[in-house]
């Protein structure tokens, strides 16, 4: 597929029929991930491949616990509406596990390590990519707390579980999401 | 191009020729930067294209200044001989610049809102491939202190240079950056 089709005809998923992925599109997503650019070439990451279905549910009722929380936080009240079965029904859930210690030169700054999180984050780009190019619907999913889907997934103290990215195939199609124009976001400074 | 080709080829430039970069590219780039994916859909992204020669000269000076105190923090050597002349010497820099009260549930979190910067990375990730596939060379620096940086770049108190994406026709091909093989890398949960 051509890159600007993949960059602009990419949906967020949130509805997938049960078949599984194919073993060769899941490698070729993960391919995709490792040549993401990262603070001197560290690659941060670690990608645990998720298929079973217990703990696929974990990770569902720990979505549902944020929700609760975020919603008592917020007062957003169509959190009410937000239906995470996704997490649960998606055949695969790649789980992307950055490394701060592999951060470049801001793991000696005041902020703490933000590298490593925006390394992942292009590898992340780059799966969702190759996912729609295969034919294939993803989610980005963030919404957890980091200490209890370390644990969840059985993940390193020093580590962190930066995202999860749900995968199969659509069921439907994913509705589109406007974009605010260039006019609204671009300076100019000559 | 086609997707797979522009995420494995992709490099690192540090080397530009001075030749002006086309508008027509530089909005193609801005174009596939607004297409990446965010937290509730905010695009929580501005971008500023600099051209200005005294601008960039500035830019340099605040990534020389953060060399001098990365050395003295870190101790790595080999910072000495990091030459940054191609922040002065890419015809364009697109700064891309965050508002952390974009960033979905993650901004009532305690560790501060993340999800903002994710999905300005990812906007950086698809910038860095729109450049390649246009034949232009790319770099994704994040070597300054974000508060000295928003002050150069005149940006608002509540928002932050996450990025500064250094374009340009390349001088010479960049040197490939190698990977470790998956294997190193992912493991299953089934």
């Amino acid at each position: 597929m051509e890159l600007s089709e993949a960059i602009i005809e990419r949906r967020s998923c949130r509805a997938f029929v049960p078949d599984p992925v194919d073993e060769t599109d899941i490698e070729r997503i993960l391919e995709a991930a490792i040549w993401a650019p990262s603070p001197l070439n560290t690659q941060p990451w670690e990608f645990k491949v998720i298929t079973n279905r217990a703990l696929k549910e974990k990770i569902l009722s720990e979505g549902e616990r944020c929700k609760a929380w975020a919603l008592e936080k917020s007062g957003w009240k169509w959190l009410n509406g937000y239906n995470m079965d996704f997490l649960a029904a998606a055949p695969v859930i790649i789980a992307v596990i950055g490394d701060p210690k592999k951060s470049g030169v801001d793991m000696f700054m005041e902020d703490g390590p933000t590298g490593y999180q925006h390394a992942c984050a292009a590898a992340v780009q780059n799966m969702l990519l190759t996912a729609h190019s295969l034919g294939l619907g993803s989610l980005w999913f963030t919404f957890y707390d980091k200490t209890k889907m370390r644990q969840i997934l059985d993940v390193d103290e020093g580590k962190v579980p930066v995202a999860l990215v749900c995968l199969g195939k659509p069921d439907g199609d994913p509705a589109p999401a406007g974009r605010k124009g260039l006019e609204k976001k671009v300076s100019y400074i000559t």
